[in-house]
């Protein structure tokens, strides 16, 4: 075991806050003075819907959801989404638009036509525009007013490009579909911009295995009635989340989370954080003479994935290594991406980020 | 809280090995000298992989899975596969079979149609024969041989019917599709007696969020390719179950369920167990002259979920109150069939079922 604390900058499942791990440990068998461990309740047991209940309101409170907003925690990740989304909202319209900007929205793009009678189109590729080193901006967006809605991711984890003013479409346009997946929690927006937004919680949320839907009322009514229920998010609301049984520790987690974010301040305070995080590593980044290289262009770097590398593999290989031993964990790039990715979600503490900062410039005096 | 120890015969998410909970609760911060908790790794960290590794051999030793299956932790839960089955599997066939047992087969029935360009038909139903009270020999199921396969729920949850015999079928019918969420590892059985087997997780495996599939290699072939990934069996089989982020927490403790059914002696010695337990409450029931009522035929009364009621459904609330108050808990039967239900998965010890049948005699002794 390392003599050194342990930071984990990995993309996702994520570092969790320690204060909820150690709840989570003492409530192994007891929740709340139940008796029972949260693991062996039934999903429809007061002390189970109670948890629930928490966790969506607390969300709710976090990110000033609307009234005309409904949440669901689904199982089955952003990629089971991405056909959900075409599959419910796109059902009646003959096209609906995507927004490709790197490895997450290129996959949605690719995937939600296969069990959609519509057609998607591209309202922008930033692979063709910019080598997804950057992003088309919302008003080059080719938006059919017609489609279904607009999908987008607003983070991209691999590529670590993220849009630096949360996008909104002027009035008349389709509703915005927004991944958030790797960001969502870590800055204030607002929640009536979108039609519907998802994110898989193995990043800034909780542990894998839940799936945070906030869906507008008014779109539920394009469900149709003739996909399988358990993809149908009218059945799910329907059934107030309890369609089949849901993730029930997952959540469980999540709202622990949650509880922990207000005890953070919120998501205002924690993005200021976050502000603070990101900076330090970009200042390393640029600082470095060009011993570390980040290029994508500085009005889409992403604050939640930082991604950076060296001249060469070898010296990438090094550091990760090197870094490991530092308890610098997992801080290897995506493998069609190489290099050197450091996520620094809200659970990421400023001293791991400094570590961080603090080991890159002993790692350039040295090799570089 | 209660002075008496807590028997939790949920249904599902069910209790849990306290052995299991302890583990979990020990390794809350570091799994096994990693200095990391579970909850937080890389679904593609070597630490992660060797989890899932460890949980699919000791799945495989333990119900001695042939090596031309393959086994899959994927997320969504039996329904999710009720769709999955039926898309990957009837692709090219003009009909697919479904045997109609009780609530959980009756809607993978009605569900599986619905993106499968094959006709469902039905093989058997044991509501429309036997109101639900028996079973549909599968001698008498009406298989088209030309059928993709033949759907069919071993145990009934809600019902608590169950194959005696584990059904198999003869040589040149189709392959068999069994949902065994709520009996796998209870008892022995021939995976090659069969086509394709899933099961959640959060009855007799761990808690809610994983799904275990086992397929026959040769069915892979039938995927179609035009479905998306994350619904294909293919898919996820050619990237070692890591097409998606898995449910990684429900997987580490799914493997330590296996771990500990292995130090349990296995699935033979815990089928005794089992057999011991059921018979000890159906002897109460049928002991008790009439004042407790389990009207399943005999040969179809689920070892796994013993339902029963009293004559009267005030005296049958009463009982299940009275009950949580001794800490037996969450007997309170299925919202459509009502009354009781036990539900004695592996992990409810025979103290447990001893005690519940204690206090069933005790009960009538008051109330008869």
């Amino acid at each position: 075991m390392s003599a050194h604390p342990i930071y984990n900058f990995s993309a996702g499942p994520a570092v969790l806050p320690e204060a909820v791990l150690r709840t989570a440990q003492q409530e192994m068998f007891d929740y709340n003075g139940t008796g029972f461990p949260v693991m062996a309740m039934s999903h429809r047991s007061d002390m189970f819907l109670s948890i629930l209940h928490h966790a969506e309101q607390d969300l709710r409170q976090l990110l000033n959801i609307p009234s005309n907003y409904k949440i669901l925690f689904l199982q089955g990740g952003a990629t089971t989404q991405f056909n959900m989304v075409a599959m419910n909202l796109a059902h009646g319209f003959s096209t609906a638009d995507a927004v490709v900007t790197g490895n997450w929205s290129r996959i949605a793009y690719e995937q939600m036509s296969r069990l959609s009678n519509a057609e998607i189109r591209l309202a922008a590729h930033g692979g063709e525009q910019y080598a997804y080193k950057n992003l088309p901006a919302v008003e080059d967006w080719d938006v059919n007013p017609n489609s279904a809605f607009v999908h987008f991711a607003i983070n991209e984890t691999v590529n670590g490009l993220q849009y630096q003013n949360v996008p909104k479409l002027s009035d008349g346009l389709p509703p915005l579909v927004c991944d958030m997946s790797s960001e969502i929690l870590s800055r204030e927006f607002n929640v009536s911009d979108y039609g519907l937004i998802y994110a898989g919680a193995q990043k800034n949320i909780g542990p894998a295995g839940a799936t945070v839907v906030i869906i507008r009322e008014d779109l539920l009514e394009r469900c149709p009635n003739d996909i399988p229920d358990v993809f149908n998010y009218r059945s799910h609301i329907n059934r107030d989340g309890m369609y089949n049984t849901p993730s029930t520790y997952a959540i469980y987690m999540s709202g622990l989370v949650f509880r922990w974010l207000q005890t953070q301040g919120g998501v205002k305070k924690i993005e200021a954080v976050n502000r603070i995080k990101a900076q330090t590593l970009y200042e390393t980044i640029d600082g470095s003479g060009g011993f570390y290289i980040n290029d994508i262009h500085p009005d889409a770097r992403s604050k939640m994935n930082v991604v950076f590398k060296t001249a060469s593999e070898d010296l990438d290989r090094r550091f990760v290594l090197e870094a490991e031993l530092q308890g610098l964990c997992l801080l290897k790039g995506y493998k069609t991406v190489g290099g050197m990715r450091a996520s620094i979600y809200n659970a990421m503490p400023l001293e791991g980020v400094n570590a961080l900062a603090d080991f890159m410039k002993d790692f350039q005096r040295r090799y570089g």
